[in-house]
């Protein structure tokens, strides 16, 4: 009986298209389920296609050529340990696990070493593009052994999504959890990606009334230019879609309280582990808690009080130009924030991260695709070891021309009362970053006064105590 | 031969000064450090004070009365350990260990848990006021086993610091990490209050040119008011010191370069996990890491333009008392947060915090003793449910009437390319806080659109997920 170069286990929908798409290039894959229903089902609805059933992981790991591929598609978590822990005493030295999901770059940095320890390869690898990407080119970015990478990596080329130039989204991040490092501040920036365009939004809807046609119809032109993405296109279709039930439009029968699953949560915690400013997208997860205090909200409305309400006066064409201008800004500053954390990590974590192919993996498959990445990965052509992305002629360039209109949208919104979290926390990073002097001296004339906690002096090296008294 | 009620085990700069603060009370202390030179030193300096001194461990918790009551004073972490390692053996059921370190809450609940096995109880305190705080009368925060803490409570009544109205600044928080969560909130507090006057400080010079004698002058004037605290009194004094090498302001002279010990961090962190919005100290906690970064920024300020400089053209003195409003107004919104976090927490890890006591032993002896903390436990007297201070009447009436001041002093700043991020995250909060609908039904329809995440609708219950394509 001939044997499968890969498995895949766990079918829920995000394992069940990654299936899909690599039986679609040609190779039979091995099928398992911890429940048989979810294997029943997808052979019944793909009899076609060559994948082989198993229902037992014994089965499953014999139907697999050596060294043995396995994708593991299970729940992040202890779902991930019981799976490892129930694999592990069936496979050999060089068989290779690949962790497909939402893990925390930690625990893929912990199964790593002690798989390793059994001759077993583990690599952790971020997948992005929702279930649409799963199934027809997600954005992938693997991390671990680099020799197990070499033998996963002509099936996971073959499954990524494409980038406009013809390379695949995929490339090798970096040793034990540099892949779901990467994955997580991929993550971190979506939040803060989305946090901009519904501050955007918000913005153009409460202080000029644009109706939902004129929103589409921005986001519409917006999408033809520098703000050419994903997130924006389907901002465009989403401004246009009625709902069935009442015929309104389906954003505004849409409950405005936000969720999450917790990596933009993880992206801040880290950064303030590693001592990396991430404000923007701080706030964004901030943005998204505060929304779903929906309640205690419409209790407050009634409550305190906001500015009275002024009809526009300006230029309206001028004011939406200065919004895009502000959007495109606060989102290269995010990006800024998250590519330094990215090298900050990469100097703790000792990944040796290459920001220029991480930022190229990103130009497709994935939710935060977008035409101005390329300007990233040209910008870290140029120097690799750029400090920050703000720094870049391009970059530098924009910032020149478009930061008066990020201080004219956030002071515009601020006087308005329509919150701005993310724009204002943009234009803040970029003043402070520009600032060769900060007041931190007092700051720390405060630490020394009450708790002797000594501070450095501009003409001389050392730490200084000063007798307050 | 007597025996002693207390003893302390770990003699650096805090140890001692509490141990000399309970010593000045009537009681003999036993005195213990691992290292004997500082148990000698201590001694030699205070050669007429009833303090017993014991060379090794054995010797040190046979010196005291039972239940034995040990304050111990070491460096946080793998150093209690260590010494709670070395003393359990030593130890009988219902002995008192006291630590008194900045201890991560969630390191408190473990060795409370496990030291609860052995009978022994373990209190968790925070203490703050610092080097003299210590020495006279610091604000202190146990949480713990209750009856645990009814046999140190009169020690910690008579040292801890006295409120105005002559209550001293010690209650019981809760169980197990209570006390040391509260002290950790108190010092994410303490970040975001300096970071605010950092910034106010940074606005009156950056946009009016204050000269260092105006601004000292501007925060007396201050501090006879709402803001009267100790941060501000201390930033009085720092305004007013010459540095004696060069004769200038010795804040002139201090390197803008804030360092940290973790505790705001930790508060940030701490809020991501229990989903409590705390944007303003988080800023604040980036701010300092954004401080630090002082070589990039001097780089970056020969890179980045910022707006062309203007005279200020206003009433002077109106933007002075517009800033004072801003200030005060941003505090107001830090502290809500902060006490919103306590809140959460107290539901997470069932404390029954008591938010109006805290506020009060806050009053004085801590970093944060204010006037207006007696506002906070007033509001919380009125209603022990209340949801988020904002929304008691006297400080949604400073917010109806200082609002404007802050959205004119965060424009302001904007316009003139002075960062003010805290000040910029406070009126960002109060107005997401205030508004019934946010602009999160669009991420809400973004993540259905490319993950099927499902939305709430505004009609009708449940999760509802559309065809969006």
């Amino acid at each position: 009986m001939s044997k499968q170069s890969i498995g895949v286990v766990g079918l829920a929908v995000m394992g069940r298209n990654l299936a899909l798409n690599i039986e679609s290039r040609g190779h039979a894959v091995s099928v398992f389920n911890r429940s048989r229903e979810k294997t029943d089902e997808l052979i019944a609805e793909y009899p076609d296609r060559k994948l082989v059933p198993a229902f037992t992981l014994e089965e499953f790991v014999a139907s697999l050529e050596k060294p043995r591929r396995i994708l593991l598609m299970v729940k992040a978590g202890a779902g991930t340990d019981a799976t490892i822990d129930s694999l592990r005493p069936l496979l050999e030295p060089d068989d290779i696990l690949i962790d497909g999901g939402n893990t925390h770059f930690t625990d893929t940095i912990r199964r790593n070493e002690a798989l390793a320890k059994s001759g077993l390869h583990f690599i952790g690898t971020g997948v992005s593009g929702g279930e649409e990407g799963a199934l027809k080119g997600p954005s992938i970015m693997p991390g671990g052994q680099r020799e197990a990478y070499d033998l996963v990596a002509p099936i996971l080329t073959e499954i990524a999504a494409k980038a406009p130039d013809g390379e695949p989204c995929v490339a090798y991040m970096g040793p034990n959890g540099a892949g779901h490092f990467v994955k997580m501040v991929h993550n971190g920036i979506e939040y803060g990606d989305m946090q901009l365009i519904a501050e955007s939004y918000w913005v153009l809807k409460q202080v000029l009334g644009l109706s939902n046609e004129e929103l589409g119809k921005t986001y519409v032109e917006w999408n033809k230019g520098e703000l050419d993405s994903y997130l924006i296109e389907i901002t465009t279709k989403i401004f246009d879609k009625k709902d069935e039930k009442t015929g309104e439009h389906l954003v505004d029968v849409i409950l405005d309280r936000a969720a999450q699953k917790g990596t933009g949560k993880w992206t801040s915690q880290n950064a303030l582990d590693l001592g990396v400013p991430l404000p923007l997208i701080t706030e964004s997860v901030f943005a998204r808690v505060l929304s779903s205090l929906k309640t205690q909200r419409v209790a407050a409305s009634k409550v305190l009080s906001g500015p009275a309400k002024k009809p526009f006066e300006g230029d309206r064409a001028a004011f939406v130009e200065a919004v895009r201008r502000a959007l495109y800004l606060s989102k290269i500053v995010s990006y800024a924030q998250g590519f330094a954390q990215l090298r900050a990590a990469s100097d703790e974590y000792k990944w040796d991260l290459d920001y220029g192919t991480i930022a190229k993996i990103f130009r497709a498959g994935c939710i935060i695709r977008a035409r101005f990445l390329q300007k990233i990965t040209d910008a870290y052509s140029k120097d690799k070891e750029l400090a920050n992305l703000l720094l870049d002629p391009y970059f530098k360039d924009i910032a020149d021309n478009y930061q008066q209109a990020l201080r004219d949208v956030v002071s515009a919104a601020v006087q308005a009362g329509v919150p701005v979290p993310a724009f204002a926390s943009a234009i803040a990073y970029y003043d402070s970053y520009r600032s060769a002097t900060l007041p931190a001296n007092l700051v720390q004339a405060q630490r020394d006064f009450f708790g002797a906690h000594t501070f450095e002096r501009i003409d001389q090296e050392g730490s200084f105590h000063a007798d307050w008294s």
